[in-house]
């Protein structure tokens, strides 16, 4: 007997149509045996109802009171599904994050899980229900509601199962698994079987979007098997977990891209020490994340600084470097929309060398323009022009051999593709 | 300094300008100088939505999940109402049931509160915050959400308001305080400005919806004094108080009506010890709520024993009778739908006889034949045919003089009246 972690995203519970479905797939593992929890995010409209009530009253309303109003999308969620599960003859019971005992800190609209108190949905699964457990929200300590960010479904999901010890932790989205690329940019985009979290964790902070990063950091820590899986089909999906000499060794298992980011630039910075902790001291201290940094250098005692931050940081970011640019005496500095990263990921890179000068020739021959690179030792990006970011992600699709012995599948409409043999 | 509760229903927070509008009353509140907490129901709409995707999904949804959802509702209002007041400038806090300490019993859907820990809404004022609470719901000790029933958060801010030891508990609604008749009725029915504990609880039990029994109860037993007042006006409206020699003793307070009741009547039941301790025992197993109960004098060793009960109960009734009457070898039972409660509630009826009397001739005179009878001594019931109800209160209204020395009154469009000079 399995237990089972299911979790189902926001277009899955959509319509009160989609939870009787959902239901229906709960029972079915049940039926086969599996003690079943599943995990579940507010109905895909409900949320944006809520934010425009929110918005009708405050241009920039409380974090505590924004995630009190969002956490009650997916109680309604638990309740319906819940109602759904008994309308069908079977035993449910649906818990809030703070009754299924998930304790985060108190980082409100992204706090993060500490600890997970299975007790009660231990004893749930005791009495042989199927428990039902709203996704996405936790409780402090202090017994604030706080919510866990974008995509924090996945992580209550993962937390759950690594708390409850369960066989595997089944996300089910609107694509089949985890592809080589963005289907909708590379048609011959293929469907990975299995992957590793280090891997996976590179594909989700590049821009794969099927899982949340730290969903994958948490699967990692608790050694928390995940299969992503479509929700509209019954084929297998793709398997995160430990890498092991029985995994399939790709050099390279994808190309993602990410345009969510904004490039900036602080220019004739003065090259001396501490200027860099400067610069990045005060963006952390206005909560301005970064990602790529780039220092040029020192040229006659100056030096450029850049780096890439998300969109949605980057009236702080502005903010926070206007005012770190006249402490330091720098010259100016310019920001960057239009800007895209692509990286190519593979576990293979370590022992293959070669990696990184086929990826930087293959873009010059495509006319790619590379603005700033990163590596780790499995991954390396390119920050490039937007507007090229489509050829940049086939290109690298072709030259590495990624949709290579492809065949056309049967695969779900929402994600067109091939599906290697 | 006062500490002053206000709760404000459903109609008044029924939209995100209303919502606004108490901000700004709360806020008002607070500039006087007193200590405000805010007890708030759904938002108008909202609840409904969510009891049309309940019955999408189940045509007889669990009553815990039932409870999970509709307490989502509160939670949504208490968030924007917090959102709506850091807008204007002013910090406020909101708070579920669960985090205002309201401890209650399990009876899902209409669960009695029984404590209050009023420790966090106490800090959370020491701070000088406006505190928002969602009314209508509250936590069991094992940690399961419930739903106070009909009107519930009138009981949530009486008990919030016993709590902390406020002053007063303001309970806000649309109409302008309580009257001697309903003025949809009787266009002569004045507002009564002051009236006890005793007359309003028999006023609330036999129709007068502008307060829940259960919170005229909490609010009697906790000695907690109640104003009802208009949402949309400013002027004074009814003061619920325990009676004392300065308060106007009039002789009868109003008249009630109630057409929520159906009459069952089980026929030539053995008149035996015992009977009708079996009929009722067995109505209450079944959770069916029953209020006037009659007797017929025994002929011939058989009687009739009728009793009138909630049209809501009236399935699980019907049930209930049908399996009694065959156990006791009654003849059979019958149900009416269509009857009415007229009741005359005053504390000066105990002091003066020939209340009864002149009830009943103005009632015969009236044309309005009486079915059954029951009195407590603040409080005389008639239950008469539906189609007689405006005609019976209009009588009574005129018999007893409740709309005696008024003028027309300025007043709010929804309560159309006269008022007392």
């Amino acid at each position: 007997m399995a237990l089972v972690v299911q979790k189902y995203g926001g277009t899955s519970v959509g319509t009160t149509d989609r939870i009787m479905a959902v239901a229906h797939r709960l029972i079915e593992a049940k039926e086969r045996g599996d003690r079943v929890v599943a995990v579940v995010s507010a109905m895909g409209d409900f949320t944006d109802e809520l934010l425009s009530k929110a918005h009708a009253i405050s241009a920039e309303p409380p974090e505590r009171e924004m995630d009190m109003l969002l956490a009650t999308g997916e109680q309604v969620t638990i309740a319906l599904l819940a109602m759904a599960i008994h309308a069908q003859g079977h035993e449910a019971i649906s818990f809030t994050g703070a009754q299924a005992g998930i304790v985060s800190d108190s980082s409100h609209t992204k706090a993060r899980i500490q600890e997970i108190h299975a007790d009660r949905v231990n004893d749930a699964l005791e009495q042989d229900r199927i428990v039902i457990i709203a996704g996405f929200q936790a409780l402090t300590p202090e017994g604030e509601i706080t919510t866990l960010g974008r995509g924090g479904s996945d992580t209550t999901a993962v937390a759950v199962a690594a708390g409850l010890g369960a066989d595997v932790c089944e996300i089910y989205t609107d694509v089949d698994g985890v592809f080589t690329a963005d289907p909708r940019i590379e048609p011959r985009a293929r469907k990975i079987d299995t992957i590793s979290y280090e891997e996976m964790l590179e594909m989700a902070a590049t821009g794969a979007r099927v899982l949340q990063l730290r969903s994958v950091e948490f699967a990692r820590n608790h050694n928390v098997v995940i299969h992503v899986r479509s929700s509209f089909g019954q084929g297998p999906g793709t398997i995160v977990r430990e890498a092991d000499e029985t995994m399939e060794q790709a050099i390279i298992s994808g190309v993602t891209h990410d345009t969510s980011e904004a490039k900036v630039t602080v220019r004739d910075v003065p090259d001396r020490p501490g200027v860099a902790a400067e610069v990045f001291g005060r963006l952390a201290a206005d909560n301005v994340n970064v990602d790529m940094i780039i220092q040029n250098v020192s040229e006659q005692g100056m030096t450029d600084i850049s780096f890439t931050t998300p969109k949605e940081d980057l009236v702080r970011a502005k903010r926070a470097v206007a005012a770190v640019t006249e402490a330091l005496g720098a010259r100016s500095f310019s920001v960057d929309e239009s800007v895209a990263k692509v990286s190519l990921v593979g576990a293979g890179m370590k022992t293959h060398p070669g990696v990184a000068a086929l990826m930087f020739r293959s873009l010059a021959d495509a006319g790619v323009n590379l603005d700033m690179i990163s590596t780790s030792s499995i991954r390396i990006s390119c920050v490039i022009g937007a507007e090229q970011v489509e050829t940049a992600v086939r290109t690298l699709h072709e030259a590495f051999g990624l949709g290579e012995a492809f065949v056309i599948a049967e695969t779900s409409p929402s994600a067109p593709g091939c599906e290697k043999r």
